[in-house]
């Protein structure tokens, strides 16, 4: 029980599982074994060990969190939480699905009925575990709060078209922490894993799976101490081991658009190992080119009255959407060509670093020359906007009046928000296909036996660039992080049957 | 050597290889198994003969063809071919990469050398096999040239910005046939085949690979003549069974955006089977969510001298582009939104079917109240485009001045070019991750040995919808079908070399 396994080491590849055959000797066992120790893994860890499971996690750093401890902290909720009532908002569960299903073009019926109809218990859950949250709302339309308040408008919720398919409420849930809170909300998920008596694993770099002849997931690989070691899993693996936009070559294949064009974002370990090992194993991708993008032009807010245009002068978006949906439609304008266009009143440096001025001119006119726009292409859009503007209208894309006001006062200036100049942000949102309970489908739709994944090794509600909107991951990891945890511990494998 | 070896015929997958140790006899055997018999499968055949391999192909339908069959029978080919030279055009290996890479955000360097370097001799090797081109062109701006003329522009050569990135030359050849020449080239690709001494069995469907302990790919399981079938490949199995536009399922999941909204064009078995065969087996899928869409609103190329705006009145493309650019580029409006606006002149039906008139009326703003544009939206595009027209400019979008003409002469017209309205159609581009020797590999960049993939089983050099020109999947199946034929020819199995 206590030996390795191969001398076989240095040719392990994630996507290539290893036969049970020929594992000679398993070095650990239980019955749920986690891939990766953040937001979903935790999660997932919780619910398989108060199911009585004897549960294992495997994480390659030395110490738990993920991407999930190293961000603000927030989770996309709704359908009614205590804060949102608290705050005098009324949600419900059939207006965040219809919110949701706005979000993308592909929607997965069971699974985000699953999660619109699941949040509110998701909330008290969290609470449950001593993860705080304020009654509050931070009001300031920005990308990241620094304060302990709760609720953010973090998504396209009061934009068009979104805000006539739903009614706006804000559902950002920023758990109470001044700064980052990912840390806090980390720490207490921790905390509750280990009192459940989770076993957990620091310094163990998973390398593959181990498949049974029929094709079923029996454990795994994973490099520990210096030594390969299989480790045998009683009733299934889960893999939450995060995204790949750190992996260069996994960009490039599946995102190859915004390849060397973007920041990519997360931690060193989203190489998309967790994800190459399901879909070696016979999962499916889904939405594997797909992304969330920001251009975090906001703060300030007053940005939001200028005008983002391409290189034929003219808009393409609502400006008050949130800034992922903007950065999408501005990356895919002609050439990613795009300049924020705002007056003197309203400008204000960009609090993110990274962000140049293009032009700054007297006149309109002398902008669009010196951005090179065709002739009069940008004195027109201008016109047109500034025309509606002042009657509180925008007829080409509904901006909401709050931020409607005419490009008048000069001098004027063009922020550069070009692709491959402006720092847009990445990460990959496209994972295994799986059903609401993390088990991991092949492309016949047939279940892997013995696989299951969650967090961004998984395709779950976030899947659209235009539609992403901040906390999604983390909701849906913790979220459906637990179904997994619960399904895999739940399992009885065919062979115990016999 | 000739009796069936499973009872489990239901329980099949394509995408669940069987285990070799499970093939109790073999019914058949070849050196290479090539899967399907369509353009890439019958020259892979082809050179795989011609290189003494015992070469077994099983086609799933009682005939062969495949959609290469059913096509118009263009391969778009250049560098120099005999039909260019003899049509006064320069083209080089040189000039065509550089097109084809801008083609494409994503251009895998070796596979698009290879093909731009090989293109001539791979025409002279259809010459060579009895394949009929005429030295002459078919100057008329269309979709589908219906006589035996040889050269189209069939792609965006002349449009900006690829008139600019490459010396436009017309690269579609059509082998000599009047209407559909796609029958006749696969005729004489089917005569080569057989006189190198190709097997050929029809009425074979492939359910699953088989592959051995370390991952390599052993035979396949096929269904013939009500049996479930074992075939060994001593060397390897070619995957040539098509893309998947045909299975509902596999669009939904992979190209979501469009499932519902076009048609999927193709024939009956592009159900994506060897894709999933493919992917089980640990194959990497590579842009499964790209595919080729059309908008085929001419011929009558007249309409070609109006404009495309979108639901905020504005352009968005070269109406000179080649029809999926247009496609492409309208199926991504705000909403889909789409209409081409075009005087009485230069108006004509389009010759294909399922178009509709949105709006007719006796001016530009009764127009664009009639298609409830914003108010004075599509009056200043039109001013505008008319005002540079009259000009011979285009300066948004750098239509070429053979196609500008102002939009002056009532009545107008708004031709319905919408998403879901107008008749889209679209196939599958994406495929395996392979070399250009078809050799397929995995999501660490592993070979998986003994497998092979080629036409729309891989990845080739069309794998984009911008960017794609007719005649670049029977270009690209053809071509790569040729190299992997031979890859696999003369592959010598690890274990043959004990």
């Amino acid at each position: 029980m206590l030996v390795l396994v191969s001398e076989h080491s240095s040719t392990f590849h994630a996507a290539h599982p290893v036969p049970r055959a020929s594992v000679e000797l398993w070095h650990d066992e239980a019955d749920v074994l986690i891939v990766g120790y953040g937001g979903a893994g935790v999660c997932a860890a919780i619910e398989a060990a108060r199911s009585s499971a004897d549960t294992l996690v495997l994480e390659r750093a030395s110490g738990g969190g993920g991407t999930t401890a190293m961000a603000g902290g927030y989770l996309y909720l709704g359908g009614g939480t205590r804060v949102q009532r608290a705050c005098g908002f009324d949600d419900s569960a059939e207006n965040l699905l219809r919110y949701l299903e706005a979000s993308t073009n592909d929607p997965d019926p069971e699974m985000f009925r699953i999660y619109a109809e699941g949040c509110v218990e998701h909330f008290d859950w969290l609470v449950g575990l001593g993860v705080p949250f304020n009654d509050s709302i931070h009001e300031i339309r920005t990308n990241q709060a620094h304060t302990d308040e709760c609720l953010l408008w973090s998504g396209n919720e009061k934009a068009w078209p979104f805000c006539e398919i739903a009614t706006p409420v804000p559902r950002g849930h920023k758990v109470a922490d001044e700064g980052d809170a990912g840390p806090l909300l980390f720490s207490k998920l921790h905390e509750a894993a280990r009192e459940a008596g989770t076993r957990i694993r620091y310094d163990t770099r998973v390398l593959t799976l181990i498949v049974e002849d029929d094709g079923s997931v029996a454990g795994l690989m994973a490099r520990q101490a210096g030594k390969d070691r299989a480790f045998r899993a009683r009733r299934g693996v889960i893999l939450c081991a995060g995204g790949f936009a750190m992996d260069d070559a996994m960009f490039k294949r599946h995102i190859p658009r915004l390849a060397g064009q973007v920041i990519p974002i997360g931690n060193p370990y989203d190489d998309g190992a967790g994800l190459r090992m399901g879909l070696g194993a016979r999962g499916a991708g889904l939405h594997l080119s797909d992304y969330h993008i920001t251009l975090p032009f906001y703060p300030p807010a007053s940005l939001t009255y200028g005008i983002f245009v391409n290189a034929q002068g003219q808009r393409f978006v609502a400006e008050d959407a949130y800034h992922g949906r903007i950065g999408e439609l501005a990356s895919r304008q002609p050439g990613g060509t795009v300049y924020l266009i705002i007056d003197e009143p309203h400008f204000d440096r960009p609090e993110m670093e990274g962000f140049e001025l293009a032009a700054t001119e007297g006149s309109i006119a002398d902008l669009e020359r010196a951005l090179e726009l065709p002739q009069s292409s940008l004195v027109t859009s201008v016109d047109f906007y500034n025309r509606h503007a002042a009657e509180g209208a925008d007829p080409l894309f509904r901006k909401q009046p709050a931020w409607l006001s005419p490009i008048q006062d000069a001098p004027f200036a063009a922020l550069e928000c070009s692709l491959g100049k402006a720092p847009y942000m990445v990460f990959s949102l496209g994972g295994l296909w799986t059903l609401a309970t993390g088990e991991v489908l092949s492309e016949d739709g047939e279940r892997v036996e013995g696989l299951y994944a969650a967090g961004r090794n998984s395709c779950g509600i976030a899947r659209s660039a235009e539609g992403y909107a901040s906390g999604t991951c983390i909701g849906d990891a913790t979220f459906f992080g637990r179904l997994a945890g619960r399904a895999a511990a739940a399992r009885v494998p065919e062979s115990d049957g016999l």
